[in-house]
C-alpha cells in the first residue's frame, strides 16, 4: 500500500488534516479555519491571516505586470482580514525565485503590495528573500477589528438572508479569456490581473449584524459551502438573483461560455459572501442572493452545475 | 545591456534595495530591516518576523525528518524574535509542495511547527498549502516584548562589550559532515536539523540593558556586520575568546576542517550576538568575544578568513 498524497487528498482534505494537529492556547480567539486567525494580546485583538501565490499557478510572468502581482498578493491577503470585518494594519513578505529573476521585476512586485497596503493605510514591514526552482510568494497579513465585533464563518442561522457584495466572476472570466490568447475585455483581463476586494463592506456587514462572512475566493459555491459547513446549516441560493454584470455575460457570449459558471465557481475576485438576520437592512453593495435553512451544504434549485465547485490546487 | 539578476547583486543587494521602496505609517515602530519589524495595535506592541525555507536549499529530505524540518522552520523565526528581547505568542505557516508529497510528511511537518511553538507556550494559528515544484515552507513569528524594552540592531556604542550566547558552528558542522555522506558525529549533525536556539537568553540580555542583538543566522561576522552597520561602529573581535566546542574541534579534527571557520561563518544555529555597555554584568550563558569601537566593518585581528563571512542565498 502506498502513502497517500496530498494530490489523493486534494487542498481541502489536506487542511482538514493539518488543523487536527494543532494545539491552542489562552492567546488564540479564532484558530486556524477562519478567514483569518485572531489572537488576543493584552489589550488588543490581532487578526492574522496567510496566502501563498506560485507562478504559474497564481500568476504568470507572461499575463502580469510585477507590480500587479504585487497588487494581487497583497489585495488576497487583506480581502481575508476584511472577511472578518477587520482592517490591515501591515503585512510581511517571502519571495523565493531563481537567481536569474531581475532586481526590476522583484521591486515591481513591491511596488505593487506597497501600493495596495498605502491604500487602506496599511505598511509593508518586512520579509525575506530566498532561491527557488519556481517564483513564490508568501503573504502575511496583519490587522484590527474596525468595530467591536469580529464575523466568523460559523455563525449563519436558519433563516438569515444569504448576500454579496462584489464583483463574481469577472477574474474567472479573464483568466478563461488570457487562457484562450486573447488580451481583451480589457476590464475582465484586468481583473484577473489585478482584483478589487469591497474593503469597506466588511466593517460595514459587522456593523450591519453579519452572522457569517467569508471572502470568495475559491468560488462562490465552495466558499457558501465552508459557511454552511462550518455553521452546520444549509444554504439555498437563488439562481435568478446571482448578480451576472454586463461584462460578464458578454464575454461568455463571446467566448461561448456558461456566464453564471463563471460567477457561480470562479474565484480570485475577493468578493464577499455574508449572512444577515432575516429584515436587516443590507449594507450598500450587498445583494440577497438566497437563505439560510436548516440542513447541509449549499443547494442552487434549478441549476445544475458542471465541474468542481471551486478550486483545489492539488486537484485541476 | 541586461537587466541586473538577483543573481548579480545578492541576497543582500536586494534587501537593501527593496528596503528603499518600502513606506511607513504610524503604526510602524520598527520597521523592515532588523530582526522583526515591530507594530504599535492600540496598547500593544507586536514583533513579527518572515522567513522562507526552501527544499534543497534549507533542507534536504534525505536528511531531516519532517518533524525536524517543522522544528527547524519555527525555531528560525522564533529566533528572530528572541533577538529582540520578545516572546513568541503563535506563528503561521505556508506551505508549497509538489501533488506527490505524502500527506504524513506535511503532517510531520506541521507537527514539527507546533511541538517547538507549544515549548514555549505559543500555537501555529493556521496558514496555506498550495501545489509548487519544490517544497517551500514560509513561517511568520508574532511575538510580544517581553519586558518593556526592545533590542534593535542599532544600539551598539564604543565601548560596549560583544557577546555571544548558544552554539556556533555546530550546525555548520553538521551540514559538512553529511555533506561528506557521514551521519556522525551524531551531536553536530542533530544540531544542524533542529537547532536549539536560545529562548531564554534573548529577554536576559534586554533586560541586562544589551545596547544591540542580533540572531546569528547567515554566520556571526555577517550578523555582527549587520550590528556595525545599523549602529555605525565597528566590531573588533578577539579571536582567543571565541568559543570553539569540544564537539566542534574534534569534528574539525576527524574531517580536516579549520573550527574557526564554522564558528565564525556558520549560521543556522540560531545563537545571539549582542553588545553591552562597558561593566554590565553579562547574563548567565553570554561569554563576551569583542569589543565595540569607532569605525565600521568587523575586524579580527590574527585571523586571516577564507570565503565569504557568511551565506548568500544568492550567490553560493
Amino acid at each position: 500500500m502506498s502513502a497517500q498524497t496530498v494530490g489523493d487528498v486534494g487542498e481541502f482534505g489536506l487542511i482538514a488534516a493539518l488543523q487536527m494537529r494543532l494545539k491552542t492556547t489562552a492567546a488564540v480567539e479564532v484558530p486556524s479555519g477562519d478567514d483569518a486567525a485572531v489572537l488576543r494580546l493584552g489589550a488588543d485583538r490581532l487578526v492574522v491571516s496567510t496566502d501563498m501565490l506560485v507562478q504559474d499557478r497564481h500568476f504568470r510572468l507572461e499575463w502580469s505586470t510585477p507590480e500587479e502581482i504585487g497588487h494581487k498578493a497583497a489585495a488576497q491577503n487583506f480581502a481575508d482580514l476584511t472577511a472578518m470585518a477587520a482592517r490591515p494594519v501591515a503585512l510581511t513578505a517571502a519571495i523565493a525565485m531563481p537567481a536569474e529573476t531581475t532586481v526590476e521585476w522583484v521591486l515591481g512586485v513591491v511596488d505593487g503590495l506597497v501600493a495596495e497596503a498605502e491604500m487602506l493605510g496599511a505598511a509593508v514591514v518586512g520579509g525575506d528573500v530566498t532561491r527557488a526552482p519556481a517564483i513564490t510568494i508568501s503573504v502575511t497579513a496583519l490587522g484590527v477589528p474596525v468595530g467591536s465585533r469580529l464575523v466568523r464563518r460559523s455563525g449563519a442561522q436558519p433563516g438569515d438572508v444569504v448576500a454579496v457584495c462584489g464583483r463574481l466572476g469577472w477574474a474567472a472570466a479573464g483568466l478563461a479569456v488570457l487562457g484562450r490568447g486573447f488580451r481583451s475585455p480589457r476590464v475582465v483581463v484586468d481583473a484577473h490581473r489585478r482584483p478589487r476586494p469591497p474593503y469597506e463592506a466588511g466593517a460595514l456587514a459587522g456593523a450591519a449584524g453579519a452572522t457569517a462572512m467569508i471572502d470568495v475566493s475559491d468560488g462562490l459555491l465552495a466558499d457558501l459551502g465552508h459557511v454552511a459547513e462550518a455553521s452546520g446549516v444549509q444554504i439555498v441560493l437563488d439562481v435568478e438573483r446571482l448578480p451576472i454584470d454586463d461584462q460578464i455575460r458578454e464575454t461568455a457570449s463571446a467566448f461561448n461560455a456558461d456566464p453564471l459558471g463563471w460567477v457561480i465557481s470562479g474565484g480570485d475576485d475577493h468578493a464577499l459572501a455574508a449572512t444577515f438576520p432575516a429584515g436587516a437592512t443590507l449594507p450598500a453593495g450587498f445583494v440577497a442572493v438566497g437563505e439560510v435553512v436548516a440542513g447541509s451544504g449549499v443547494e442552487v434549485p434549478g441549476y445544475r452545475h458542471i465541474g468542481a465547485p471551486g478550486f483545489d490546487h492539488f486537484r485541476e
